[in-house]
């Protein structure tokens, strides 16, 4: 019973600082995503893809999260785009006083879309609220179609579904119209994309999206 | 500091239990593997290809651990092998206590391998000992050859590494070789197994592995 005083604890002072950092967003004007995934399911491949795309037509900014090592911010860096790294040293989820901490080293004068890349646990961080505007869950087609029934606790909290790796789709077992049904059967509201970070396709359509969420 | 001094004694009461859940094992002369892994690395397909693979020739037991739904058992429990499923609702790693609350639902006379499947998670479940012989992470070839470096708390405690989807390599960017350095970097002890559990390619030799390690 001590732990579970204490967990609710945690959350609730987590939540608290989410929201002062909505507060810091709305301020600003800048549309925030939270994306969630398994490990490998391609979430910084789609993030590179997305710079790609939208890198020069608005100003954005990139905090990573890894238990471990910064590679990912190094991979994100290379697209000139602002980008910090918060390396949690075993922690398996991003908390909202980790993401304050990183908004201050971001000069967010003019940013318009902030993407935060957490670990990389398809548990945890269902959790935690980090004051974006929505979580994107990816799930790749490598992980087979069972994933939201047995992970429905992501599925629910997150606005987005994007399925990563459909070049894949000829090589695994994995069926996409069951995956989407077992994923809108936990959560009708999913707004689901299609994507394949390798190919490239699918990532226009979510830029569109992205676009479409900016509040100016 | 109030919530790291529970997270310590969470730890060392799992570990008291581990460890009396270890003199069970040793008293019934069975050898216990716990595989973890990301969700979707192909764990309950390795584990269906290795009972596939050995029942008949040796008693075996499973334990499943999952989030949500006992689906995993229902495939196990095709193979005509003793199955427990634990739901952790919502908790992200198996802990000490459940598999000793599962070991009361097996008869475990006669048995000699038991292989306990943990929650798809390639952080949490790294801290927590079940009582088990030895860790084998699984790691699917679609995932990135930059795990072990990302993810290293697991790689460091697993004694076994089993690459698996190797038929998906034509298809992806992983570099296999890379990914067997990361993980040796991080852990240079470890045996490593190459799977595919789609075409049972490596089966037979994880399994004489695995027949090896019978104490009896």
């Amino acid at each position: 019973m001590g732990v579970i005083t204490i967990e609710r604890k945690v959350l609730e002072k987590n939540d608290e600082i989410a929201r002062q950092n909505r507060e810091i967003f709305k301020h600003h004007g800048i549309f925030v995503i939270n994306l969630v995934s398994s490990p490998g399911s391609g979430k910084t491949s789609i993030l590179e893809r997305t710079l790609e795309h939208l890198r020069g037509t608005l100003p954005l900014a990139v905090i990573e999260g890894d238990v471990q090592t910064d590679l990912d911010a190094q991979r994100v860096a290379r697209y000139g785009v602002p980008a910090v790294q918060i390396v949690t040293r075993g922690g398996c989820h991003l908390e909202a006083n980790l993401v304050r901490d990183a908004l201050t080293r971001i000069d967010l004068t003019g940013i318009r879309l902030l993407i935060i890349e957490n670990v990389g646990n398809l548990v945890c961080p269902s959790n935690y609220d980090l004051g974006e505007a929505m979580k994107a869950v990816v799930v790749s087609t490598t992980e087979g179609d069972d994933k939201p029934l047995k992970y429905p606790a992501m599925f629910r909290s997150a606005s987005i579904m994007i399925i990563n790796k459909i070049d894949l789709l000829p090589y695994v077992d994995s069926d996409l119209a069951r995956l989407k049904g077992n994923a809108l059967r936990i959560n009708p509201e999913l707004t689901v994309f299609e994507t394949s970070a390798k190919t490239g396709a699918g990532i226009g359509q979510w830029c569109d999206w992205l676009k479409s969420k900016l509040s100016r």
